[in-house]
């Protein structure tokens, strides 16, 4: 079991008295994924579910997309090491990295760019519906999960959820790598997702959005604030934005039909 | 003047009621960044500042270092375009993004992959000293200055400050995006730095920690959480970290002599 927090030495100061304690920080690692035997990607995450995290980030960046292609992949979690296999001829990570970076076209236009990059994403369609009591009441389990966001401060959770439970959790450092880490488990297990619900801590920026139409969830929900490009991409890929979810109310940004009052 | 945030249609659901209002939401734009007539890279980021946050990008990536290596640089706002052109031979856009992503030596460890990126910075040598009241009055000026931030709840903010007042400030969608504005300013004005302190929203990582120590700023001071790897390279480079600065307490993690109790 590695630690995803450790406890350090931190004067607190209060008033005009200092006071020598210790306190739980975050840990922060670099982890370096392997593409067959080339080096490939050093992702910067929170220790643990590294199988998760390659796999979702391979997903997520259009590398890995059947199940099959998947021929094997072994981690080292003590040394932050991950070798994955997989079929075909997968980009080198140079031409892989300009995609990856320079994704526009060159016109600077949000459209070209998102295009390029959310190519290939067909959009969502499901009979999903959610009550706004289901809603709050997935954001209250999602908090009561963040406990090294309580222990340090310095983490983000993300939740797959059915409309009455959570089915997975995971909290890392990072904002992107929590939603590749539900990504990636869900691609190894099969699971069928046109019925689950995200359920996040942080911003729906467009890059949350598009790995969330990546999976084909049909629902985010967020207890922060949506950017202006994940609404515009939301109502094109017919994904529902539920947005600063907290105690009894939430604001619906996109596709409202699927959210109904009530509490079960 | 190009807007930050932009009203759009939201439903707010409290109870049982379903109201159709406008919200402030926060905009995200790619911007695309030309090196000497090449596409090198595309940042998404709040609009404006393009200047400042092209110049910082190119400082923190170690490809800007002297202000007579920058000939010129062109911004079309509008279109979300920058040209920069820079003396000698910078990087192609493959090699440069190969290190961006890949700078761990392929061994997984912490140390190796800091060694590579902080390579070349000085510990930060500097007498500054600051009281705690200042400290906390100066987390109390940049809440009072983030606008954007309480209009939409997506941004951060961070300020460059003196030990008496705040310098320079920048709001941005992007955590890093505003030390990179902060850092392109600087550069641009040849400001001196080792007696300044920067104020910031957000949790003070690795990455963010390499930005301060590669801008020769001795102190950073967050209201958020500062992770173990930041930390560590806090110790090394000489850097006084001050995290969970709120009302009237904050925290001390790192080179705590320059910090002393008292309010002016």
């Amino acid at each position: 079991m590695i630690e995803k927090s450790i406890r350090v030495p931190v004067i607190v100061a209060a008033g005009e008295n200092f006071k020598q304690v210790t306190d739980e920080i975050i840990r922060e690692v670099p982890v370096t994924l392997f593409l067959n035997d080339e080096e490939f990607a050093t992702l910067i995450c929170s220790p643990g579910n590294l199988k998760e995290l390659a796999v979702g980030f391979l997903c997520s960046e259009n590398i890995l997309n059947r199940q099959s292609n998947l021929l094997s992949i072994t981690i080292n979690e003590e040394d932050g090491l991950i070798w994955a296999e997989i079929a075909g001829n997968p980009p080198a990570a140079e031409q892989f990295l300009k995609r990856y970076i320079t994704t526009c076209c060159g016109r600077g236009r949000a459209s070209f760019y998102f295009v390029n990059d959310a190519r290939g994403i067909s959009p969502v369609s499901s009979d999903i519906r959610i009550t706004t009591g289901q809603a709050l009441s997935l954001m209250a389990e999602l908090e009561s999960l963040t406990t090294l966001f309580r222990k340090t401060g310095g983490a983000h959770g993300a939740a797959l959820c059915s409309t009455k439970e959570v089915i997975l959790f995971y909290e890392d450092i990072g904002r992107h790598n929590v939603v590749d880490k539900i990504f990636g488990r869900c691609f190894l297990d099969k699971t069928n997702l046109e019925d689950k619900i995200i359920v996040f801590s942080g911003r729906i920026s467009s890059e949350i959005l598009i790995k969330t139409a990546k999976m084909g969830i049909p629902i985010i929900i967020s207890r922060a604030a949506p950017t202006d490009l994940a609404i515009s991409l939301g109502n094109e890929l017919g994904i529902t934005i539920i947005g600063f979810a907290r105690q009894n109310r939430l604001n619906i940004y996109t596709h409202g039909h699927r959210v109904i009052t009530g509490n079960t």
